[in-house]
């Protein structure tokens, strides 16, 4: 499709610079959701309603399940990787999107295109805008202003995730830790209070820290504490009087976010503390009758989701919802982004298999 | 005069922003050194030269002895601060340059404009661009390229210094000292290693220097090793690979260039440490008949010079030196800046009774 903006990190709602997020929607995202509308309104056994740019098919066979299967349409932005390239003989699809999800967008449109006759109603949702600012998500959108599209008994999120179920996924936030001192000239510097090196014990926290592995539905999750940004300084012959450490905490899906900002204001006491961004976890529901009975219907086996993802939109609206999409997640965002194929047939033959047998 | 250019901190040498300083010469200073160059002109009693915008203007009498008197013409950029006022109640002259350092020019201009017949020779030097990088320094150029303008037996900088003695300066040098890790994304922390984190020791080590104050000549120096700057990160969900902490130190004169660079060196033992500037300092030289002589004219109190001045470039060329000027050092570079009438008052006639008597 079109060449995306460069310069964004794009990552987990964090827009960096570049053009604003109004035309991303506008230029690029717009023929995304144009192309899928236009895809499935072909087909008689969808209702399809549009909201922006994001896109909702379902179909309405007066079923006592619902199944939402959500993907989202954009990237992060192109970095030397487009377009994408397939390698046959490895059965390896290497380019930006392959892993952080086309694929899995590949594999919603495949079921939703053949699946006339599934035996639970299927919601399937494509939406714009999750690697950008929270604010701006079309999934986050939708929740807010019509719940009722996104209910059903159990949704699955097309999040790489190794062709396997992850369950949940932790919270994440970030909060500026602030020291402050006074100016003064470097030739003269005992008449002042330098703010960089108050920062030290900032940073000997951070070493000392330790970090929980609560074990969740028998899931072991793993919590982080860590400086994502340090900056301070005002000139070459002045005594620097502030330095921000920014902190970014992955907390455990056991923790609200009240929990979690809690613990860190606790962590960093005595220390001027801000919240700057803030998103909770999910619980993985692995006790839930729908989520069972996916995880037996896909193999049975289950590992925790380490990374935050939009599972935590559906959790908060009392939808559980795990993460089954093909490539390994670490790979997410990143330049040699790949996928093998084999996940992608993957997905789509399990998910197949449990909507019909 | 003309409004100099906005942008730059302009502190010892180091340009953060602002108009390149072709634009400082070709604009501002080009003005002063006109003015200054056309009322000196008129005196039959000095010989007037002109390079670029620095102006020498000599006697020449033969006389056995020669002084050197230096002031800069330029000043750090306006701060709301200009133009000057007087408080007459107050005895107390307010505005940019006051201090640092048009009430040192206006002495040297008087006493060129007035000394006909001095007891020794006098050399008055006006030169541009101090307080920008050091490259640019008009009495640097003129050191290198025709150090005989600057020949003498004893050189007083106009350096605001309470119309006291200030011997001596100290030296400064910046280095940066880098820290590096592994980048991974905050939700997997454990499979990166944080730079940022391990930037806690270099600030350990930073809180526990313990400064030298080194008595040479009978005057106290009091040295500094501050961090003046700190960076790194990368995104918000990234672990950083890379943290720098700029370093200034500050190093009494009885140590050599290297001999700092060695220190800092070793102080930071087991990092990576980059040299980014340097300049030396000057041994206060009290010991020298010349120096004798003029600090028992003016009074006999001498203090050490804590900052860096071009007092070092005299002291370079072989030529003893001393800072003695109106205003408190304090105040130089600061919105405030102000001097007392009765210091400026007090320098010239000091000076003048030196050379005449």
């Amino acid at each position: 499709m079109s060449r995306p903006p460069e310069g964004y990190l794009g990552a987990e709602g964090r827009l960096t610079s570049g053009p604003a997020p109004e035309l991303v929607e506008a230029g690029y995202e717009l023929e995304l959701a144009d192309a899928v509308e236009r895809a499935l309104a072909a087909y008689d056994h969808l209702v399809v309603e549009r909201r922006g740019n994001s896109i909702v098919a379902r179909t309405d066979l007066g079923l006592p399940e619902r199944v939402v299967i959500a993907g989202h349409l954009d990237t992060v932005p192109v970095n030397g990787n487009f377009p994408s390239r397939l390698d046959e003989a490895g059965g390896i699809l290497h380019g930006l999107g392959a892993c952080d999800m086309k694929s899995g967008d590949a594999v919603i449109l495949k079921l939703a295109a053949t699946l006339d006759a599934p035996n639970r109603d299927v919601t399937y949702v494509f939406y714009d805008a999750e690697e950008i600012e929270a604010v701006h998500n079309g999934l986050g959108k939708l929740a807010a202003s019509e719940p009722d599209l996104l209910a059903g008994d159990f949704a699955i999120l097309m999040e790489p995730s190794n062709a396997g179920v992850e369950a949940g996924c932790q919270g994440t936030l970030r909060v500026e830790v602030r020291t402050t001192g006074e100016r003064a000239h470097t030739a003269r510097s005992w008449r002042g209070v330098n703010a960089i090196h108050r920062a030290a014990e900032v940073l000997r926290r951070l070493n000392e820290y330790d970090p929980r592995t609560p074990v969740i539905d028998g899931l072991e999750y793993h919590e982080g504490l860590n400086a994502v940004f340090v900056r301070g300084g005002v000139a070459g012959n002045v005594l620097p009087d502030e330095c921000v450490v920014e902190v970014n905490f992955r907390f455990a899906p056991d923790r609200s976010e009240a929990e979690a900002e809690a613990f860190v204001r606790e962590f960093f006491a005595g220390y001027d503390v801000r919240l700057t961004d803030s998103a909770p976890g999910a619980l993985p529901g692995l006790d839930l009758p729908a989520a069972k009975a996916f995880v037996a219907a896909v193999g049975g086996e289950v590992n925790p989701k380490f990374g935050w993802t939009d599972v935590a939109r559906f959790s908060a609206l009392g939808v559980p919802a795990v993460n089954f999409g093909p490539g390994d997640p670490v790979l997410a965002h990143k330049q040699e982004e790949h996928v093998p194929v084999e996940h992608i047939e993957r997905c789509e033959a399990q998910l197949r298999s449990w909507l019909t047998s």
